[in-house]
C-alpha cells in the first residue's frame, strides 16, 4: 500500500522553516515532543509524514497570530506534507484528525492554514460523493441551461408554515427555479418542519400541475440523525426535490450518514464558515474543506458571491466556486454545484460569468430579487436577462437597453 | 414559551457598536440586509434577537481581522444577545447555526468571538450529558482521590497491536491509572482497532486479576457511526472502561448518537481546537464550545495544561478547566472531567492545583512520565508525589527532598 494523502499549507514561522515543518510532520505522524524508545528509524521511515514541498514566500516583521515563538522575522512558506494511507485508512473522520488536528496551535507557527488536500482513490471507493450534482439538480428543477435563479425565505425566523407557503406561492408565480429555507429555520416550535413541508409542497405541487415546472425547494432538515432521516423521507414522500443541511451543525459523521441515506440532492449550508476561514493565516481554505463534504455527498456548496455583503474577497469566492467544479478524480469527479448568494443582484451576473465561465450554478438573491420595484416576477426576469446576456457575451448595458425588467433592476440599484 | 438562549461575544468594530450589534442580532434572527414586507414590528418583537448587554472595552488603532469596514478607531465590546427558545427549539445542531452561524464574516466586525452560551433547561431535558463524569470515572478506574495519572500511547502511529499491548503492559506494571490512544490512531490498516482492543484488554485484564486495579484505557473509536457503535460494543464486551472520540472529526450529530449509545465514559478529544480558537478575536472560546459537547455526553474534556507545548496561555487553560467543572444547571450539572496534557510533568502539579483547587482531573504526561531516568514506575510515582504534595499544601521542594522519584524527575527537567 503506497498511496499517500497530501495536504498543502500556508505557514508562518520565526523558526527555521524546515525545522518548523519537521515538527509539524512529526506531531501528525510518528513523532513526540521527546524522542521515545519505540520511535525507531524504520518506523519513522514507514509511517512518518513526509515533507513534499517547502517554498519560501514573503517575510513579515510581526507575527500574524499571538503566542508563537518570537524572532526578528516571520517567514511565510507554502508547505506540502504527505502521509501513507496506511496510517489511517480511507476514513474521513480520521483524515481530519491527521491533516487538521493538533497543528494550528504549535508554538513554532505564527500562522498555519490548510489550503488543499489530495486524497488517494481509496476515498472515492469508500464515500458516495454527490449523487445528483449539476445534472441531477438541473433535471429535478427542470432548468436545462443557465443558472438556477433562487432565493431564500425571509424573514429568516418568524413566519408560520402558512405564511411560508404564501411566500412560496408568490415566488412560484414569479417564475423562480429554486427556494431555500433560511439556515435559522429548521423545526422551530412556531414553524414545525412537517407542517411547513406539507404547506409548501402543496403550493409547489399545484404550480407544477398547472405549469409543468416543479420548483426546487431546499428544506432545512438540520437536526439529529433520526430527525434528518425522517424529514428527508417526508420531503421525498411529498414530492419535494431537495433537502438542506448545515455542515458545521451536523458534522462529518452525520453528513456521511445523510449522504448514504439521501435520495434527493443535498444543499449544503456552510454557516459558521467565518470562524473557520476569516483569518488569512489560520484555519481552512475552502478547496480543502469542501472536499470533505463533497465526498460525504454535498450536491450544492455555498461560496457567497462577487461583491458579497460579508468579508470574503472576490478572488476567494471565485477560487471556491472553481474548486467545487474541479474533479477530485477522473473516475469520480465529485462535482458540487456552487451556490452564489449574499447581496447578489443582476449587477453581478456579468462579472461572475467572466470569472467562472459557466452557468452551472445556483444564483440566489434576496433583496436583489424580492426588492425589484415591479415585483417578484420582474425580479426573476431581470436576473435571467442579466445571466442570458452574460453567457451570450452581450454587455450589461446593451441587455438593459433591450429589457425593461433588467433596466429597472439596475436603476433601482443605482447603476 | 418565554425561555431564552443567551450568548456572549467579544466584538471589535469601526462602526457604531450598537448599530453593529443590531446588524448581528438581525442577521441571526428575523432580519435581512434589505427590509422586506414580511418583517413586521410584531414579528421582530416576538422573534428578533435582543441585545442584553453592550459594554465598551478598549480601543485599537488597527483592525484585528482583515476585510471589515474601516474607521479611525476599532472599539472592542462585550456584547450579549438572546433569542427566544421558540425560534429553534432545544436542538444542539440548530443552536450552533444560531449562535455561531453567519456572524464571523459580517463586514461590520474586525473581530468576533463567541465567549459563552447560557441555555434554557429544555436543553437539559433533551440531551443526556455526561453519564459518568468525575464519580463514574473514579469508580471505573479505581482511583478514589487525587488525579488520574495518565499517558498517551506513543509513537502516535506505527505500533502494531502487539507492540501497543507491550507498552500497555509496561505502563500497567508501572502503576498507571489511565492510558489513551493517540488521536492519530483509530483503525489504521497496520493497527486494526479490533486486534488492538483485544491485545490491550488481554493485558489490562491480566493486571486487573493480579492486582485488583483495572487500568482505564481510552480506545479511539473515532470513525463513522456504525464503526463507533461496533467498536464501543467491542470495548465493553472485552471489559474495557472508556472510549475516545475526536469531536471535530465526529461532529455534533455523531456525538449525540454516541452519547446516547454509550455505556462507557467518553473521552472527548479536541484536536483541531487551534483552528477554532487560536486568534483571540475570532472563533470560539472553550466555555461556549465545550457546553455543546458536555450536553452531548463528553465525560472527559481536554484543556491542555499550564506551560503547555502549544500556544494556549495558562489563564485560558485554567478558565477552560474551571468552565467544565462549573454546573450548567443545578439539577443537571453536566460536569466533565478536565484532562490536562501537552508537555505536562511533575513540575506543573503545584501551579495547576493552586489555580484550579481540585484534583478531580486527568493528568496525562508523555515525556514527563515515560522519560523518567529510572523508568515508568518512577515516572508515575513522581507525578503522584507531586500531586499528593500539592493537594496537602506541601511545597514542591519539600516533597522532592522526601521522595527520590520526584527529586530525580525534577533534576531531569533541570529544576
Amino acid at each position: 500500500m503506497t498511496e499517500r494523502i497530501r495536504a498543502s499549507y500556508l505557514i508562518e514561522t520565526a523558526d527555521d522553516p524546515r525545522r518548523a515543518v519537521e515538527v509539524m510532520a512529526g506531531e501528525q505522524s510518528s513523532g513526540t515532543f521527546v524522542a521515545l524508545p519505540g520511535e525507531t528509524p524504520e518506523l519513522k521511515e514507514r509511517y512518518g509524514a513526509r515533507i513534499e514541498k517547502l517554498e519560501l514566500l514573503e517575510e513579515a516583521a510581526t507575527p500574524s497570530l499571538p503566542g508563537a515563538k518570537a524572532g526578528p522575522v516571520y517567514r511565510r512558506c507554502a508547505a506540502e506534507l504527505s502521509w501513507p494511507l496506511e496510517n489511517l485508512g480511507a476514513s474521513l473522520p480520521n483524515l481530519v484528525a491527521t491533516v487538521a488536528g493538533n497543528l494550528f496551535e504549535l508554538h513554532q507557527f505564527s500562522g498555519l492554514r490548510l489550503l488543499d488536500i489530495d486524497l488517494p482513490p481509496a476515498f472515492a471507493g469508500r464515500y458516495p460523493g454527490p449523487q445528483f450534482g449539476i445534472e441531477g439538480t438541473r433535471r429535478l428543477a427542470g432548468v436545462a441551461s443557465g443558472p438556477l435563479i433562487g432565493t431564500i425565505i425571509k424573514p429568516s425566523v418568524g413566519l408560520s408554515p402558512e405564511a411560508t407557503a404564501e411566500m412560496v406561492d408568490a415566488l412560484c408565480r414569479g417564475g423562480i427555479d429554486f427556494i431555500k429555507d433560511d439556515e435559522l429555520q429548521a423545526d422551530g416550535p412556531h414553524c414545525p418542519f412537517e407542517a411547513r413541508a406539507r404547506a409548501v409542497m402543496q403550493v409547489i405541487d399545484r404550480h407544477a400541475q398547472a405549469t409543468g415546472k416543479r420548483v426546487m425547494f431546499a428544506f432545512n432538515i438540520t437536526g439529529e440523525l433520526d430527525e434528518m432521516r425522517r424529514r428527508h423521507d417526508l420531503v421525498e414522500a411529498l414530492g419535494g426535490t431537495c433537502v438542506m443541511a448545515s455542515l458545521n451543525s451536523v458534522g462529518i459523521v452525520g453528513m456521511v450518514e445523510l449522504g448514504r441515506h439521501s435520495r434527493l440532492p443535498i444543499h449544503a449550508h456552510r454557516n459558521g464558515w467565518g470562524y473557520l476561514s476569516r483569518h488569512p493565516l489560520l484555519g481552512w481554505s475552502f478547496p480543502a474543506w469542501s472536499k470533505i463534504w463533497r465526498l460525504a455527498g454535498a450536491d450544492h456548496m455555498h461560496v457567497y458571491g462577487i461583491r458579497n455583503k460579508f468579508c470574503e474577497p472576490d478572488d476567494s469566492v471565485i477560487a471556491s466556486a472553481r474548486s467545487v467544479l474541479t474533479p477530485m478524480w477522473d473516475e469520480k469527479p465529485c462535482i458540487s454545484m456552487p451556490v452564489f448568494s449574499s447581496g447578489q443582484t443582476a449587477g453581478q451576473a456579468h462579472d461572475t460569468y467572466a470569472a467562472i465561465g459557466t452557468t452551472d450554478l445556483i444564483f440566489a438573491a434576496g433583496g436583489g430579487l424580492m426588492g425589484h420595484p415591479d415585483g417578484i416576477e420582474a425580479g426573476v426576469a431581470s436576473l435571467r436577462q442579466a445571466w442570458d446576456a452574460a453567457a451570450a457575451g452581450i454587455p450589461l448595458a446593451t441587455a438593459a437597453a433591450a429589457h425593461k425588467e433588467l433596466r429597472t433592476a439596475l436603476e433601482a440599484l443605482g447603476r
